[in-house]
């Protein structure tokens, strides 16, 4: 097996942090240490990216500290943590790859996702993320600070729209030059180019449905299944079982897996957009209706109502703010039984999603893992 | 030798275009073919991208027949040129790399310099580009003209934005599967990881340099080196010297001309954008001046004046408006005797560059090509 994580220079030192995390001890059941060994590879690659920058040019690298200071600053690592499940479940301790080379690789699913969320808060116009100014509203505060010329929120969205730019560039360098053999990433080159195309087109798909003013169930089930559950679940599963080198039955039954369970996830979460309790969730109550999205459970809703109440319901999603609005409008569809339609439709795909692990090639204790994280992303409160 | 490009199933079929293009005939002399068989490599790599696409959503393949449009619409295919010239001024036709594949390759660079510009222009605030719409604005003129929901002109920058990353997604793809061996891939680890980094520094130092209202002809000198000269033509040369197998030193002649014909390519820019024709540059007189860029132009005049005459220069950059006072300005820098300066380092940095070619592993005909292909960067009137 060949590994290229040498040949880069100074870009990549490939320095080995196993002895650091005794990542070659982890199993599945110790997916809760997942986080903590992304951050210490994430770290890493930044410090080792710190020369080439530096020689660019001193102002650029305080650009790139917010991209740093962003990507190691919170969240869950979902997706290294499935990539790694993935890869534990269809007997990847048991090949000659280099676990923490694996680990290291799916570090690397932090870059895309820093890319796709800094990228996101623009197009939302979002203020904050994780209780933290997004990077867009921190570059912004900078010039200000440092009192510089031009449109401070001007300035904020474009150094923000090219740090993004740089953490997908990088996430491909970390995914590539990770230490995972040539073979293993030849084998996962379908997922790879995949999950990337996917997670930006469901993304454009998203936007351009509200622009839309899509009420058709079957669009906004296809932002659930491509910008949620392939890029969520479906792929990092996908991703290291075929690191793995898992056989295509082993494959298909984690693939079934993710996607059932990733559009479960989303709609879960279109329900708690509309229903949750602001003191737990920390949102606004009915914040879905205030931004007009476009749901699964919007639109079945329409489906489902009269005439009349459809047209209630079509002209106050993304207009009304006041509160008692948004309750009239969440009361509409609670009404319309889109709510028990799609409790309905979490609990057959949760039991559908899990019934694919029935499956020899994954280990039962991956079973027992991912039945959890499951039972997790389906029913929860926030 | 192994070829990763059938391995991705419906993603890229690898549909070998040679006999439509006798790519395997192309010498270094037929530089001018490149840019048709790059357009023919990039249609159809959108063309195997389409099913993808259209899973997803038609809306989708509606936001991406913008992207096509732009990347098909016009450009002078500058960075496929010179990675081909490294290619075959380092001997690759004498090697097993097919020619084709190669083309294939350098035409994904057409992809990062796609999402380069189509992000430049949302941060430039553009309005055309090439004598068309920017894509934000073909966008947002499309949202207007069907009705959509929500504010255009933020539609067609979000769109953008996110049509942006496909574009640096789908290069890495292009570039990664294209047919090139996986042999000739690892050679050329090292330049990919460095020219993506290095254009998106140095235009992220570029727009910071604006912010800061710098003087610094070394900063300034930077931006000319990194988002110019190595992302230009140092770094596609490298690219396809290193595609070719060649030695260290034939690398470094190659990237010794780049960079030095490169930065002066980049001055020459900055005296047309003070002192070019408009009649023949087809943009306003002191464009440069008007937009108050930071140019090695701008920080040497500073560094030459007096202090009433700097004054004056800092004060009108980037806040004159008025034809009289922009030429003004433009007198000031003439007489300061930086015009006559940049003009001195042009002809040595020319000099220098071409002399970089005086090197065993570089082919007669490829220091022929590559030297009226200098002539033409540096010693231009548009």
């Amino acid at each position: 097996m060949r590994r290229l994580t040498r040949v880069l220079g100074g870009y990549i030192s490939g320095t080995d942090v196993r002895s650091s995390v005794a990542g070659h001890e982890l199993g599945i059941g110790d997916l809760d240490a997942v986080p903590g060994i992304v951050e210490k590879h994430l770290a890493q690659f930044f410090d080792e990216r710190g020369p080439a920058i530096s020689a660019i040019g001193e102002p650029v690298a305080e650009a790139v500290a917010h991209l740093r200071a962003f990507v190691l600053g919170g969240g869950k690592r979902v997706r290294p943590r499935y990539g790694w499940a993935g890869f534990v479940g269809a007997g990847g301790l048991a090949t000659s790859e280099d676990p923490d080379a694996v680990l290291r690789a799916m570090s690397s699913l932090e870059l895309i996702q820093a890319c796709a969320l800094v990228h996101d808060d623009i197009i939302d116009a979002s203020d904050t993320r994780r209780g933290n100014p997004t990077v867009h509203r921190s570059v912004e505060a900078q010039h200000r600070k440092q009192d510089m010329l031009g449109d401070a929120t001007a300035y904020g969205i474009n150094t923000a729209i090219l740090l993004g730019d740089l953490a997908l560039a990088w996430a491909e360098d970390m995914w590539r030059y990770s230490g995972v053999s040539l073979e293993a990433l030849t084998r996962a080159a379908e997922p790879w180019v995949g999950m990337r195309t996917e997670v930006i087109g469901g993304q454009l798909l998203d936007i351009s449905l509200e622009g839309r003013g899509s009420e058709s169930v079957d669009l906004a089930d296809r932002v659930n299944r491509f910008k949620t559950a392939a890029y969520t679940i479906e792929r990092p599963l996908h991703l290291g079982a075929a690191v793995a080198g898992a056989d295509d039955a082993t494959i298909s039954a984690f693939r079934g897996y993710g996607r059932d369970i990733g559009i479960a996830f989303q709609l879960r979460d279109d329900l708690l957009g509309v229903f949750g309790d602001p003191a737990i969730t920390g949102k606004p109550a009915g914040d879905d209706l205030r931004e007009g999205k476009r749901t699964v459970l919007f639109a079945t809703a329409l489906e489902l109502l009269d005439r009349d109440a459809a047209a209630e319901l079509r002209a106050g999603v993304g207009t009304a703010t006041e509160p008692e609005e948004i309750a009239r409008l969440a009361a509409l569809i609670r009404g319309s039984g889109a709510e028990d339609a799609v409790e309905a439709r979490i609990s057959s795909l949760t039991a559908s999603g899990l019934a694919h692990l029935d499956h020899a090639g994954i280990s039962d204790e991956a079973k027992h893992a991912l039945t959890v994280m499951a039972r997790k992303a389906t029913d929860r409160r926030m």
